[in-house]
């Protein structure tokens, strides 16, 4: 290398820092920093002149029209939260839904003359702009009109009634509010006051608005109710958690809008209930964004409240808001809980559902394996997918303008940190119409969910060589139920058709060569269905009992068969996870031509007690390979044992603002002492979140716990309680109770 | 409260740890930790007994067939490199392409017989699976088959050669291959040897590749080329940059696999091209997820290289594998520059293209307003929105499966970071034919790109009282052109019309209907159109030139018209962010019936050049008000600065692996001394990245850098030299060379 410059000469080049790249500012590439928080907010000029002030300043402005005070009218008996379904919420200011009137008394220091020019003014965010919708003037005349209608209903000497109308579309959050009023000089407004902050939401009563939802009954439970149960355990033995959503409480509205300004979500999307629920799928779980609540599956809980131990969304969303910082544990009903609770809160109508058998995609197809090794016992070290028990989404109700018309409605979101194919921590929403009919090449995630209900369990048999082949698939295994809370009731609704055509019917058949087309691979050997059954009971058992498992085998054959067969069972996670195998029975069985045999396995709690975690689950596989042809058998089963329960009794007036008292009761039923307990209750509009705790629950003890509470609201509602500690999870128990007013 | 429990007494509640939530195991929620690294790996064992191994051990297995060798065919002379078009990667291990056949030669202790059983093993990633594809055995006879086919073209003595196609939509990266001998007592293998590795690239030359491409001249230059042009400046005055992909560079294909590991993309999904450049569109910026470069648009690099002084990727990948941190600063077309290394190095279709004027959706709408006063003139502090004077981003070629038929083929990728209306930084793969379709209701990201080359500019007015109101659309100022190099040439392509209809065409019209319809929102109001036009000049400037602007006011109307017009002459970056006005003007400008006028503005350097940025580009904005009829003109242009350029000249014998010289000249023509200067060159196939510094060059004063280097193969080819400082950037040169084998 030479170095022939005439003028200046080489040096060594400056050293270059090293480790962690410098923080980049925004300059040179965007005009001004976007606004995405609702928290942050510039207060407007109280004078803003027009052209140049003059050498000798202005006159006086207090000559001219000046605002003595504004009445908000935003006390629960006054017709604006009643007209906007908005009285429960536990909040001092006002809070309105868009696309619908509602009203603001003005007084001024005379008389309303037509020709005075005033305005109100409704700020969001901090850079507030007409064209962006963040800096909205509202006008009283016919011919001065904005995106929101203002009209005047009543003029009495010095105070003027205004009625506003929000666009149907507008941002939805926390908006401030000036009066200003227009003199030859310049523009005068009111200072700001917190108290004249309003709140707007997504209205689903209104046409105009993406949440229409055109049914009172169902805007009743999905928006309005606090009353939540959420479906889990198995599909034929359905079991109930009672939670309660909240989402009138104090301070929820605004721990819901902190989520979206931690999220950093720029204010002009907020208005877009695509955007907002696409956004708050992402932030209700920790992952990439520290959002709301930290996922824990493994069983150690000693860092936070375990994931069974919640009764409502309050205490995890007031704790989010005030610490900053993810709340411990969730699990996916704990996500979709509190998701729910976000989405009834702002004024989207949603709800809970529970999918049974949920197929869990970690790799982007439309299979879960089992492998089998050559004698047809399952291979548990191979074996890597796994099929959720159950697994908990939201269903949210809006119009999709994005998409060909026919897949609005119903909308799945999630909030469970599941790995998409998009890779991002975040679901939805997905049409439950497009997933219905497979058409999954739609934003959002739709095929990721259609796997979830549609997904093949194919079983492979691997030979000493390594390589596999599928010997039986299982096509109704998967999506087997699902389910969401009935409105107005207690009880539970099936909405499988939804999700689903009829398992074998042409429509089904049309839906999965559909989805296909889009890349869903399918398992699609021909291969030969075996002429013996296995069939597994529906048991119910409670946890520390002994039973039998009778499994059939039914020989459709005029033959006889033998069947090697292999019965293994093991605890299981809900998550469809091993934990451990606790029984293995390997009977050779014989069944004559068209003949049934039962071969009953006893199962004794002392095998299982000891290994159970937390949801106590018992998983049984059987499978099997006919000594006649080769065929492989295979049947799976999920028993979940039945804890025991709490009791919980009120007694007192059951009078709105009257005192009276709630006891739970709880006797340790096992021969082993509970360390560590928490007790938790709740009550929608009768009782905020308690807790007790108890270092020690001796075997075969008993505790009562009453706690004194005064309902804020007539009607029926219910106390939730649960018990919770490392060693019996998911305890819990419920009351109904009527308020009279 | 009171308490009465009978006989645990209840405790204080154990502390709660606050701060960090605690990072969580995935104990119960998955069956085994997912394989999302490539550079991870497990050794197979050497030996896999059948059955239980009997008290008395095993018989010596060396009875049985030995492999003494394996001959992998690697050097780039032997036909593998050569049929799967890979000779240029510099590297010493096997490089192929998959869906295609490749041989290898196995020698044996002895001479091979039809009853050996043997399988050539590969295994890719650390939990190797045959259903996940991540573990396959190739069999050499027809009746044992997998989804890789195998079979033997050649048996000499003691020497088999196996002839080996990998699944046409097989996992992309890095492979062990193992050859196994299946004996009766179990499988005994090979040991792991890196030098038998090898990587398996997509395959553009095969049909049954989502990647096909058919189209030699096509794949020569979107796979084969290391040669970049890229285009920037103006539409009507298109400046270029040469860029050095150096896909085939040492080391550099490693590096891209990982980016994914990195990524911590699942192995599994590592065969689907849609999912592998949507994974890469993310990883390619540093936002979210430590990706490789920081973004930086502000002019400061001290702490790093300024994104105009790169010549190549080679520099920037292999630092960014080295230090695993983001390698500091890229703008949009060293985005672009570096993902179509990437797509290219491993075996996707790709090429860079330029959209000059794209528009920047901020909010997710397809309109960027600019907001004038009462009187006409622009409102700076109104405007937030802004147009790139240019954008640069990638097009991938592949077939869409996930989405209707019609939609495969080009695919815009975008590294850039830019707030998509999802809210991540990452952009694509959205389908070309979508987007000029109108069609942007598909994944991914189709409705962001669609409003960068749709967007319209709507000029508002802005009263006293807050509100605005429309005053004009332009409609064809977005995406005026968009450019990529053409195949096989150093020339540009108008690719316009491959992402828009003809402005003004009956197709154009149903396109923007279509849009609408899946919600872009555009200004419809029917405004008045002007009876003036203005027009301003197409200029080619150098920088530090005083020059002439003709502002052209043409009357279309039978009256006189006087116009009272603002003239507004500002520094801009690329992105459109006004940096800072250095000249006004307001001429009351007075044209007759039918007539035409100009009015001339002289712009002297002074008045700009200590006010340039980096990009030295100037942005006239003309706005007036028509006195007569109070209609609103406008009128845009962006005059972009030429700069000095680098004299590049070569000399020596121009042959393949014989010593030549290159050097580089610059004077420096300003009045004023550069400081802190880089100079870097580098060239495809002739030299590596070389960099030199000076601390000082003094005004008028030249330098001379002469440097060696040694052609690594024939053919013609460029070098390419950057001069980058503080206060001067992009300053480029390159010559021409070709070197004779």
């Amino acid at each position: 290398m030479s170095d022939q410059s005439t003028n200046p000469t080489p040096s060594p080049a400056p050293p270059t820092p090293t480790g962690r790249p410098p923080k980049v500012s925004g300059r040179g590439r965007a005009a001004g920093p976007s606004s995405n928080s609702n928290s942050d907010s510039v207060d407007i000029p109280e004078f803003e002149p027009f052209g140049v002030v003059g050498p000798r300043g202005l006159p006086p402005l207090t000559e001219f029209l000046d605002i003595w005070d504004v009445d908000m009218m935003r006390r629960p008996d006054e017709i604006n939260k009643k007209r906007h379904h908005t009285v429960l919420y536990n909040s001092e200011n006002l809070i309105v839904r868009r696309g619908q009137e509602f009203e603001v008394k003005i007084t001024f220091s005379r008389a309303y003359k037509p020709t005075d020019k005033i305005a109100v003014e409704f700020v969001i965010g901090s850079n507030p702009q007409y064209s962006k919708g963040t800096y909205i003037p509202v006008f009283p005349t016919k011919d001065r009109q904005t995106i929101w209608e203002g009209r005047i209903t009543n003029t009495t000497d010095n105070v003027v009634t205004m009625a506003i109308t929000p666009a149907a579309n507008c941002i939805v959050g926390k908006y401030h509010m000036y009066i200003a009023v227009s003199t030859p000089y310049g523009i005068r407004r009111t200072r700001r006051d917190k108290s004249r902050d309003l709140y707007i939401l997504f209205n689903p009563w209104v046409a105009d608005d993406a949440v229409f939802l055109d049914d009172e009954e169902e805007r009743e439970e999905c928006v309005m109710s606090e009353m939540g149960i959420i479906y889990h355990g198995a599909f034929d033995d359905v079991a109930e958690r009672n939670w309660n959503y909240g989402q009138f409480n104090y301070g929820v509205l605004d721990a819901c809008l902190y989520i979206l300004d931690k999220s950093e979500m720029p204010i002009t999307n907020r208005g877009d209930p695509i955007k907002v629920t696409r956004k708050a799928s992402a932030m209700l779980n920790s992952r990439d964004d520290e959002g709301v609540l930290v996922g824990n599956w493994s069983g150690d809980y000693t860092y936070g409240v375990a994931p069974t131990s919640w009764t409502g969304s309050t205490d995890i969303l007031l704790t989010f808001a005030s610490s900053r910082m993810p709340v411990c544990y969730a699990q996916c009903w704990v996500y979709a809980a509190v998701f729910n609770t976000f989405l009834r809160c702002l004024g989207i109508p949603a709800r809970v559902v529970t999918n049974f058998y949920s197929a869990h995609d970690n790799d982007g197809n439309l299979k879960t394996d089992i492998i089998l090794d050559e004698e047809g016992r399952i291979d548990r070290n191979r074996t890597r997918d796994s099929i959720w028990n159950y697994h908990c989404w939201n269903e949210c109700y809006m119009s999709r303008p994005d998409l060909p018309t026919g897949f609005g409605g119903w909308q799945v979101v999630d909030a469970t940190p599941q790995e998409t194919s998009d890779g991002m921590y975040r679901c939805g929403p997905a049409s439950v119409q497009a997933i219905k009919h497979g058409q999954i090449c739609y934003p959002f995630d739709a095929a990721f969910v259609f796997a979830e209900v549609n997904s093949d369990v194919v079983f492979y048999s691997r030979s000493n060589d390594g390589t596999m082949e599928p010997v039986k698939v299982n096509q109704t295994h998967v999506g087997r139920m699902v389910l969401t809370k009935a409105p107005g009731a207690l009880t539970r609704r099936d909405i499988t058709d939804q999700y689903k055509f009829p398992e074998g019917s042409n429509e089904e058949r049309t839906v999965l060569v559909k989805a296909e087309e889009y890349g869903c691979k399918r398992e699609k050997s021909s291969l030969p269905v075996a002429d013996v059954d296995l069939v597994l009971p529906t048991l119910e058992i409670s946890v520390g009992d002994d039973f039998e498992l009778n499994v059939e085998f039914k020989n459709r054959s005029d033959e006889r068969r033998t069947v090697d067969t292999y019965i293994s069972g093991s605890i299981v996670y809900y998550t469809g996870v091993t934990s451990s195998e606790f029984l293995f029975r390997n009977p050779t069985v014989t069944v004559g031509p068209n003949k049934s045999v039962k071969e009953t396995v006893v199962v004794e709690s002392k095998n299982y007690m000891k290994k159970l975690v937390e949801q106590a689950n018992l998983n049984f596989i059987v499978t099997g390979k006919v000594k006649e042809t080769g065929q492989i058998v295979t049947a799976m089963k999920v028993v979940t044992l039945h804890n025991p329960k709490l009791t919980v009794e009120v007694s007192g007036p059951r009078k709105v603002n009257e005192e009276m008292m709630a006891t739970v009761e709880f006797t340790n039923p096992f021969t082993f002492s509970l360390e560590g307990v928490f007790i938790r209750m709740e009550g929608p509009g009768v009782m905020l979140p308690k807790s007790k705790y108890y270092s020690l629950i001796t075997a075969g003890s008993s505790l009562t716990w009453t706690e004194y509470f005064t309902p804020q609201r007539a009607g029926t509602t219910r106390l939730i309680a649960s018990l919770d500690c490392p060693a019996l999870r998911q305890v819990y128990g419920q009351v109904s109770v009527t308020i009279e007013p």
